[in-house]
Parts: C-alpha cells; structure tokens; sequence
C-alpha cells in the first residue's frame, strides 16, 4: 500500500521507516530538506511540495500528517483539502484536540474527503518496539487502512494473553496493539486519556521516590532514618511488584546511570492531552483528582515562588507577625 | 483573680497585659530578664524562678503556660508538677498537639493536678480585639477559671446575632468568643482543626488571586488578558461578596502597602496544626482534599525542584527524548 | 436614571426594587406575566415584549439582562441587538463565561452598540445587604451607568477602612462595593474568580467541620474522642477568630437551626463559574489543588460509587484476591 | 535450610510452600487445626505451640512471623522473645508499620535476639510469579537468611535487563527480586512507599477509566460523545503503549469478565500503608497530592454523602437560597 506522509520529524520519520521496512511505499514531505533527504536516501519517495506529494499517489489517497498541533497541522490540512480528490482520507497521527478532529471532519466531509485520527503512543522506542494507536473514524475507511495499522503497531509479542478474551465479542487489533475506537475524534479522545493517566502514573512514581529520597534528613529521628539506593529498589519494584510498569522500567534506566538526576532541571513541560484531559472530565462531571494534581505540580515545577505563595506570607504577617523574607536559594 | 503565667513572648506578653487591664492580677515568668522586666514595668509581679512564681501564687493555684510548643513545654510541665500541691491546674494556651494533652491530664492527675488546654486564635490583634479561645478540661475547673477567659475573649462586639441561637440550647459563651469544648484535650483538637481551615482559606484566596495576576500573560489570547488591579478587587471583595472575611481584610491591608509583593519571599512555613488536622483526618478516615493541598502548597513553596520532579524530567527524556536540562531562574 | 431590566427572577426583580426604592425608573420585561405584574405593582414600568421595552426607554439606552445563562441570554441579545439604536448598552449582569462577553461585545460594535458586563455577588441577601459588583467594559459608558452602579452597591457601610488605602492611587469605588475592572469580559472574570474562591473556602469549612464531626467514632483511641457541639463552635468562631468571615456566619445561622444538617442530601451542584476558574489556571497554567478540588467534591457528591471506584475494587481483586461485594447502604 | 513460620493464612501458606517446593525445610505454627494440617499434608513439619515450634528448630533460630499486622503479631513477638535463645531471628513478614519494627529491634536486641523485617509484594499470585522482597536489618543476619529469600524471589526470569546496572555498583540482589535496603525497619518502609504508589497508580487508571466509561453521556455534545468498548482500550495499552504496566494486565482481565464491573461495589479498602505513606510524606515535608488523592478517594467511596457535603448544601442555601433536598438514589 503506496502512503502519503506529511511531515518528517522524529515520529513522522520513525514511522516512514517502519512502514517502508515492512514493504510499504511511501511518498513524503517536509519544509526541511534536510529531512526529506535522509527519507530518500531510506528509500522513501520525496515530494517537495504538498501538490507533488498528491500526485504522487493512486487514488484514492491516503496521506499521513505528523505535525505538531496548532497552526501548521490547520493550514497544511487546509491546503490539501484544495488539492484532493473526492474519495480521498486524510489521517491526523498528531496530538490534536479530539473536538478539532469532528470538525475538521465536518469540514472536509463537505468536500467528500475522509478523516482519521490516530492516536500514537510509543515514543522514541516505537520504531523498534511498534507504536501503539488509537484509530477514529468511518469504519471502512479505517478497514481499508488495515495493512497500514497492523505494520505500526507492535504485534502480540511475548506479552501474556489476558485470559479471559474471547474471540467474538472482542476485537481482535486490540491484542495487535491498534485499535478502531470509534468515530472521528475518538482515537485522540482515547489518546488523549492515555497520556492523562501517564501524568498520573509518572507523578506517583514521582512523589513515592521522593519520599523514599527525603527519609534521610537530618530533621527526622534517629534511628528512623534512611540512606535508600534508589537505582536498586527501582530496579528491585521490576520484578514481581505490584508496581511493575514500563515507566518503571524507564526509572530504573534513569537512575542506574545517573542516581542524583543532576542531569535534570526538574522543570516539566506538559503538552495539551494532560490539560485537555482535565478539561473532559469537567465537562463529564467526573472527579480526577490525581490526573490533575500531576498536572499542576507540572505546571509549578517550572515558576518560581508564586505570586499566591506570596500572598500566604502576607496574610501571615499580617495576622500572626510572621516574617518570611525572600531569601537566597541556599537558605 | 490572680493567675500565674509562664513564657512572656508576643502571645503570652500580650495576654497578660489584656488580663491586668482588666484588673486581674499575673504574676509571672519567663527566663528573659528583658522580658519579665517589660511585664513588670506594666504592672505584673515577676518572678525569677518557678519556684518563685509558685510561691506568690495562693492556693488552688492556676498557672497558664504560654511557651513554644515542644521540649520547653514538656520540661517546664515536669518542673511545675513537682512544685505545685494537689488541686492546683496548668493551663497549657500554646500549640500542643491534643493527644499530649491527654498524656499529660493523665499524668498530673496522679498527683491530683489539673489540666486545661486552650487554643488561642487572634495573633498579633488579639490584645485588642480580644483572643478566641477553644478549651478542653473538667467542667468545675473551667468554670473555676470563667473571669480568665470572659477576660480574654473578644465579647459579643458589634457582631450580628445568630437568629436561630435560643438561650437554653446553646452555650451563651460562644457568642463571647470563648468555649468549653469537651473533656481534655478538645480545645487543642478544635484549635488545631481552625488552624487546618485558616490553612485551606488562605490557599483558597491564593489560587484565585494567582489566577487574576497571571491573567496578564502574553501567552493568553488577544482580547482576553486583563491588568487587574488586585488591591482594588481585594477591597472591593470586603463589600457585600460571598467571600469578605477577616483573612480577605488582611489581604486588602497587605495589597494596599504592596501591590506587588515584592517583600514577601513566598517560601511559606507551617506549623504542627496543619500536620495534624491531616493525620486526624486520616485517623478518622475523612477526605480532606483541600486542607492537605493547602499543606503541600507550603511544602513545596520552600524546596526547589524536588527530587520527584525531576524524576518526571529523566522519565520523559527515557520515553521521549525530551531534554528538560537545568536552566537559570530567569529563562 | 430610567434603565431597562429583562429577566424579573429572584436576582433581576431584587435589583429591579434596589434600584427603584433609591428612586430609579425601571421598564421591565420577563416572560412571566406573573413575574412582570409582580413588580409593576412595586412600580415599574411594565413592558410586554422586548419591541416594548426598547420603545419605553429614552435614547441611548441602557438595557440589563438578569438572564439564566446560556440559550436564553444569547438569543435576547440577539433580539435586542435588532432592535436597538447605534449608541445604546447592553449589560449582562448574569453568569456569563468572559469569553461570550469579548466575542459578544465585538459583534455589537459592529452596530454600534456597547457592552457592559457584570459580575453580581450577594445572592438572596444583596436587595437589603447592597450588591458586590464587578464591571468590565469602556471607560466612558461604565462612568454613564454609575448611578445604577452606586445604587446597587452596598456601600461603605460600617466596615473598617483599610488604613493603607491613600485616595490617589486606588479606585474609590472599591470602597462601595463596585469597581470597574478592565475591558469587557473582566467584570466576569473576576466574579468568576470570585465563585472559584468561594467554592475553595466552603470546602475548607467543609472538611474541618467533617473532621470535628467524626471524633466521636467509636474506631477511635478512647480518651481521644469528642462528641463536639458544632453549632456552638461555629458560633465561637465568628469572635474573633482568624478564620471569621460571612460563610462563617452563615454556617453558624445553619447549624443553628439544624445540628445534624438532615434536611440536606448533600448531593451540591456546581455553577459554571468553578468550572471555567479551573479552566482559566489551567489556560495560565496556575496551579489551583484547592479550587480544583473542591469543585470535584461536588461532583463526587452528586454521584453513587463511580465506575473509577469499581475499577479499584477489580483490581484489588485480581492482584490480592481482596472482594469488595456491593452493599446495602446500611452496610 | 530450616525455616519456622508462623501465621499459615493465604500468604503464609504460599511463602511455606514455595521454600518446600525449592527443598527447604519449614516448621511451621498457626492457631488454626485447619491451617496447621493443611502444611503439614503438603509436607510442613506442623508444631502446635510455639513452644514446640521453638524447640523444632536448630539453633541459631529463625522464625517467619507472617500475621495480620497489630495486637496478635505484637503478643506473638512478645512470647517468643521469651521462648528463645540469644542469637536467634525473628522475621517480621506483615505489614508492619517501620516505626515498630525500630521499636521491636531495640526490644530484642535487649535479649540479643534479631529482628529483620520484610515487605513482600505479590499477592495471590507470588507463590508462581515469586514474591519482591524489602529487606531491613543487620548485614550478616541478613545474609545468613539469603537462601530463604532467594527461593521467595521471582529471580531474573525473562525480564529485560537494565542497560546501565554495573556489576560493581550496583546489588545483584535487585534483578533477583529482593534487597537488602538497610537497617531495621527500611524494608518495611520501602514496601510501604511501594504500596503508596501503587495507590496512585490504580488511580491514575480509575480516573483515566473514569473518564472513558463517561464519554457516552447524553449531556454532552452531539457528535462528541463515544461508546467506548474499555476492555477492548485496556488490551491495546498493554501493547507498545507508555502506560503498559502489570496493573494494566490485571484491568485487562477483569474488563474481559466484566465489563460494567457490576459484581463491585467499589467501596474500597485501604490498609496501613496508604496512611502511613502520608504520615511520612509529612514527616519530611514532601508534597504528595497524587497518593494523599487516591487515598481519600477511597475514604470517599466507602461513605455515604458526608457532613461536609450536606454543609455545603447548608451553606448554599443560606447565601443562595439554593435547596438541595435528600434525594432517593436513582434521582
């Protein structure tokens, strides 16, 4: 099956390569040349402008984006929507806004084009490993994508089969690692969720290692006071804890080379799935109190003392004289 | 009526000079010469010694202990129960956690002593304005102790009445700002619960007036930034809003010297109140969302980037390759 | 001063008679005739349609809607932008989320009209109390509307002044209860702020008071358990207390008359306002634990255990043969 | 080597057969006729006192306590410390709280008697998948007891290795599956911060689960709604996904047999450790929103609508005259 593919950044050309390893064609482009250039010497088929990327593809067409979200995944949609032919799909493999996703869909449904979102997790070891996806949209469109689907997910593997699944009632992608969610602007809601609990996963681990960390100050009892190892106990939790995770066994990665995470800053972005996530449970009316505590502490990872802190000091000195004075970072 | 006081700082200064204007004679203790000296000077009779204090003191003797929580507290309790015969109380009006309370009640009643614990709300405007007073003890000795607490307390004031306060159902000295609580133990336990609610008001105006500051961001849409002027909405808030309190009369005072805050270091401390509202919390396995945010907050005002922080770092740049390296405070 | 009011419920026919005992002219509208008739007969000037309440005014006119937020409010002003003349006002004195005031008032400036919204605070208490009032819009046509404004407010009252406030550098209105904020959309933002706030605040009263509540639980270490008069206590707490303020005040009025609060399910609603605050932190990316927090507490509150909680019992199960059976309620 | 073990419960029994499986020798007590016999069919050398227990053993001694934490493994520590010789081990396999481990040792050590404490990890399914073992006590002692704990762990299996562990630097022991973590009580400490975050974890998923189930809710906007098949999502994140996890293999299979998860109450239980994680968290000043969280979130779930909701509600009515009335639970 001969792809379109938008868009050449670490995922975009991750995915053109796995794809092409698997026999697939695949005609792409880039702004960058230099991006273009090292697909093509992958053996991808370069394009250097969205019009000759259409041509270069049978209709009907299946054209990959995987851009970052915002402006430049809108404009370059929009683009293509004057370019294509009735018939034609689109496939959003970005982290859109699943509400993005229904209209740009309405959007292009008035022009007979069809869309798909596609949720990708996987990361940086998703070439190697496969990539798990989130798929929405028609469901022939999505049938008609299979070959594409199968060869980017990861595939059973050597990973237990749940027992209780039985053949009829479940879909079988799902234990090939892709699956059809629903229709348009699921696979991203599905996606979306994912890196929402990923928030939360990260945090607990986050806040049980600092604990863990802290339980050698000097303020603590004595006695009760510990130097843990934590690349040991990380790495100890691998096997045959409850805890057991691949974000665990990233940790352990992390802290057998470098135990102190000089090396970090501690400031952590986020991107719009942990916020977007917060916003869809307060539109369900559902609590998440650990999605969003992980994303606030997030968010204050990376100010300084906060203007609210400040107003805390103030009250306190205000009603009980207490005066807390900035001091140096040391104090 | 002559009470003996012990620990002549803000607090205990302050409510000894409240009792002698009212006619009350103190004699007292502290183990500053400069502070018993200012005491005497407005009229106590100080004392050099416990022993001292003890003997100007006539029998039933009540001494009221105003000393930072802790050893000092716990020392001077011992010493004083050696020196004082049977009948006499302590009166313990620092921050102690109310389970000490029922060690110590235990403790002194073998030598036939009584223990009475008041939780003090006021601060620094307690002198004036009179101090809110929680206490815990033997109904006979609290009532013993009346004309100390009706002193102390702020009285009924210009306060509106509660309209649906009958006489024989309630404590009429609620109203006058002071109360019997419960058996020992319980006016610390109601003070430390106040605490634990100061902790979650204080965070609630906090995060709202964070959210008014940052609503001038560049980063915000065009058209929906706002230049509030938070000193003028803190005032405004004072007036017929749902949320005016005396917190909120405090915080216009402060934005009114200092709009920006800049005096304030924001690194915010915390007292055992709010710890152990948390544990009576978990004890009584009740949610307290809110109070234990509003704990953490302070934490984590007064640490860098944690240790947990920075896993999260190292965790993102294992699964994704995203590099967050430590940067200067201004970038 | 003749002002048009649309919309005679609880809040709009309330400020309707503010406006009128101060000696205001009112044309009213409402779809009620019930609603209309009722405040005709305390004086206003009845119109029975829109067309008629325009046409009863003098130009330029000035029209506040007191409407239900939503549907109903979008399609009046619709109506009334039709009718009315280039150099006439509109001010929405409802919910409104700030983002519908800036989109609202660019459409109205395309035929001239002004926009004025503006955040209410006060509830079933403002008609007597006055009326916390937040304003966004232009400079010129807020300082038209300050007789209305000023009515409304609740003036200065006999609240303390806060000393630091010096007459140049802060907005008098303040002091009166009303102030113009900024732009148009910043007298809702900051009354939304103001609701966020208010839910954090009565959640900490929420949680303390749960937490006195259940120290009488018989799991508890006899000697450290208190049967606690809450009504008392939170009568105690208005005097001079820290944490005094009107929610205080009204809990006190509340547990006055229903100790055991049996009338109430319990099960709390939430209004837009909390919402779009958690909304707002997150679009600055403000922390808000508290204010997140209590907003989820309502929406615990109104549903029976969640799909989430049953989630925790399968897993429980699966790992650690742990079976949490469903209940009676009584269990 | 010879083992005692008392306590012949679920874990016990399993940790017993799992040594005899592996060739050791194990002399084992419970107060259960039942339980005793049941070891002994499959091979146990069954003692029916501790005396007898004792004296089945082989100087020096050493004893695995395996007993539901509280009074009966205290009585139990205090009997045999009478029972035994200096230089015998007492190890602690319960939950225990790691501040009575520190307590206990200090006891013993009076008596010249060891104590190692133990966290173990794995549930039902540790007798096959070997437990993950948190070891705290003397060096020597600690390694004197290694084939016992050796046989307990799961061992490498076919578990990745960790590019950077180094022979040198780091503990064999951990890619075993048990550690020596340090002194007296660190194991128990360890499990502990284990057990906080797996509360955080299951949370983390419950949320996100939460979140999906209620996609499909008719209040929300047309053609944003999804009826997502949640046993079918959970299989496909076990594939490739970042949240893949051992958790996640557990939701996977109780999705298959249930989807709607109706056999649950999801009233849910919390043992000591969720608690005490808190408690430590406090003790070091170290902000965990995400474990307290998921904490509460379990307090909540086993109550009905609490005090602090109906004061909520007691609250909106007074300033609002909003009536939320007792609901019939279907309302």
């Amino acid at each position: 099956m001969k792809l379109g593919i938008v868009g050449l950044g670490r995922m975009g050309g991750n995915i053109t390569r796995r794809l092409m390893d698997a026999g697939h064609e695949c005609a792409v482009f880039d702004t960058s040349d230099e991006a273009r250039e090292a697909l093509q010497k992958d053996g991808a088929d370069s394009a250097d402008s969205l019009q000759a990327l259409v041509e270069k593809l049978p209709a009907p067409r299946s054209i990959w984006l995987m851009l970052p979200a915002g402006e430049i995944t809108e404009s370059t949609i929009s683009q293509l929507s004057d370019l294509l032919d009735p018939g034609d799909t689109l496939i959003e493999g970005g982290n859109a806004f699943f509400k993005d996703d229904v209209r740009r869909a309405r959007e292009l449904a008035e022009k007979d084009l069809h869309y798909v979102d596609v949720g990708v997790s996987g990361g940086v070891w998703g070439r190697e490993r496969g990539y798990c996806l989130m798929i929405g949209g028609e469901k022939d469109i999505v049938e008609n994508l299979d070959p594409i689907f199968n060869t980017l997910a990861p595939g059973t593997g050597d990973i237990d089969k749940t027992p209780g699944r039985k053949k009829e009632r479940f879909d079988p992608r799902a234990e090939e690692g892709y699956l059809h969610c629903g229709p348009v602007g699921s696979g991203h809601f599905v996606k979306m969720v994912h890196n929402g609990i990923e928030y939360g996963m990260m945090q607990a681990y986050a806040e049980g290692f600092d604990i863990l960390k802290n339980r050698n100050l000097e303020t603590l009892p004595e006695g009760e006071r510990y130097d843990l190892d934590l690349a040991d106990i990380a790495e100890l939790w691998r096997r045959g804890s409850v805890i057991s995770s691949w974000l665990l066994d990233l940790t352990s990665i992390a802290l057998s080379e470098d135990h102190e995470l000089e090396q970090y800053s501690g400031q952590v972005n986020d991107s719009g799935e942990g916020r977007w996530t917060i916003e869809a449970a307060i539109e369900e009316a559902v609590p998440a109190n650990v999605l969003t505590s992980a994303l606030f502490t997030r968010f204050r990872s990376r100010s300084d003392n906060t203007y609210g802190e400040k107003l805390l000091s103030a009250m306190r000195q205000q009603f009980g004289g207490h005066v807390e004075k900035p001091m140096s970072p040391d104090e």
